[in-house]
């Protein structure tokens, strides 16, 4: 049985790779992945062999990986962040998960595989602000590739009026630009004009970028596709120390 | 400026516990934590002060780290799974944000705090069971303690209608029984019977169980106070291979 990790190898720089990550990629001699992901890894990927996909071809790096591992290579298929959350490990499952493909490829059946997760954008830009997700949050891909607008649309109304903090992942590209303005007015219809926003984009790494504004002023020219967008619930506070601005979300009403 | 560090130790085994924080643990003379989570820690907590607080005593925890690092010691304040999630981290900007505690304690103005994420039960979970977590999903705390019961009621009417994946912390204790069967039959109405539903205790640990199961066959008695209950949404899937059973949640819809 040869392993094939799922590897996530977290915002970026490599203080934040567990152990149990470096280990994976020391066994791995295949690395596959879109190639800025590896480039992040620095001299971790040395002499591994890197199959680079660019964006776009997602399903035909799970496939790739998938035969790798059959053919007995010692793999990893590597995404940034948490492989778990909107990225690479659902597709390698889809695969299986599809009777032609399966069919067609019995060796998939020998593969063990270890799915290993990684911090996410979401807990990256909240470590840097304080602590605003704290109390109940959810996560929305505003992309609509993949799902339809009214899908996304439904849950944006769902979480306005379950008062979720929220983290936009996917805010907009090149081509999508009118769906966080969109957000933007219907969160504005169930909580304060006043509720805190963080934009936070490269976190962890060298140009890292962190905007602290609130919901009404959220510029949408302020975002771009590497960035995480959250929004406080209605109880979320900002407050200032000598060191800095943090937004918080209480744990409960009246804690104190 | 003495630095207190919100530190998180992941899951439980120390192979989830990244460089940036084995240094910060390496860096703090003075640890503040619940006694399990030290204990987890092994021998990196040796020749530490170890400040042992019970369950209940967050408040008191938070203002003894805050006050340790106003005094000049190295301190980290110590929380399994991500520290700013359900966790500590928001109690001390709690503190902060409290103008009595403020104007008592001026030697606060003096700390940097540096707040290290870590992997949440969520995550630790969704890696086990392969990618459940891939879509859009929400964290909702079954707790009633501080939070009233028609908020959280309210959220899992939201998360219904959103069709989120839903992850429960704090699912039970003793004291809080029908909580999670409650939750169980709001879900009822919004997605299918079958449904997939995991429950993970120890995640990482020696003792690890992972059950599988669906959410009409959810059962309570199966789940304790250090379990977390993650339920699919609608296009959650289960799938079997030769070497285990495995939930996903597509990317978006005919993605293949």
């Amino acid at each position: 049985m040869t392993t094939l990790y799922l590897l996530s190898t977290g915002p970026g720089d490599s203080a934040y790779l567990p152990p149990i990550a470096q280990q994976a990629l020391a066994q791995s001699q295949h690395l596959v992945a879109y190639g800025l992901y590896l480039d992040l890894l620095g001299n971790l990927t040395d002499n591994k062999q890197r199959h680079e996909l660019p964006l776009g071809k997602e399903i035909a790096r799970a496939r790739l990986a998938l035969n790798l591992a059959a053919d007995g290579h010692s793999t990893a298929l590597i995404s940034s962040g948490d492989i778990g959350i909107y990225a690479m490990a659902t597709l390698v499952f889809e695969l299986l998960d599809t009777p032609k493909e399966r069919a067609q490829n019995p060796k998939w059946e020998n593969i063990t595989i270890e799915v290993i997760p990684g911090i996410s954008a979401i807990q990256a830009l909240a470590s840097r602000v304080g602590a605003p997700i704290a109390h109940d949050f959810c996560t929305i891909s505003l992309s609509d590739l993949l799902t339809p607008w009214d899908v996304i649309e439904k849950r944006l109304h769902a979480a306005g009026e379950g008062d979720f903090v929220i983290a936009f992942y996917n805010p907009l590209s090149h081509k999508r630009q009118w769906q966080l303005a969109k957000a933007k007015q219907i969160l504005l219809d169930y909580r304060p004009a006043t509720t805190p926003v963080m934009i936070g984009k490269n976190l962890t790494r060298d140009n890292e970028i962190i905007i602290y504004t609130t919901l009404e002023n959220l510029d949408i020219k302020q975002v771009d596709m590497l960035s995480l967008v959250m929004v406080g619930n209605s109880e979320s506070k900002q407050i200032e120390t000598a060191q800095k601005k943090w937004v918080y979300t209480p744990r409960g009403y009246n804690t104190l």
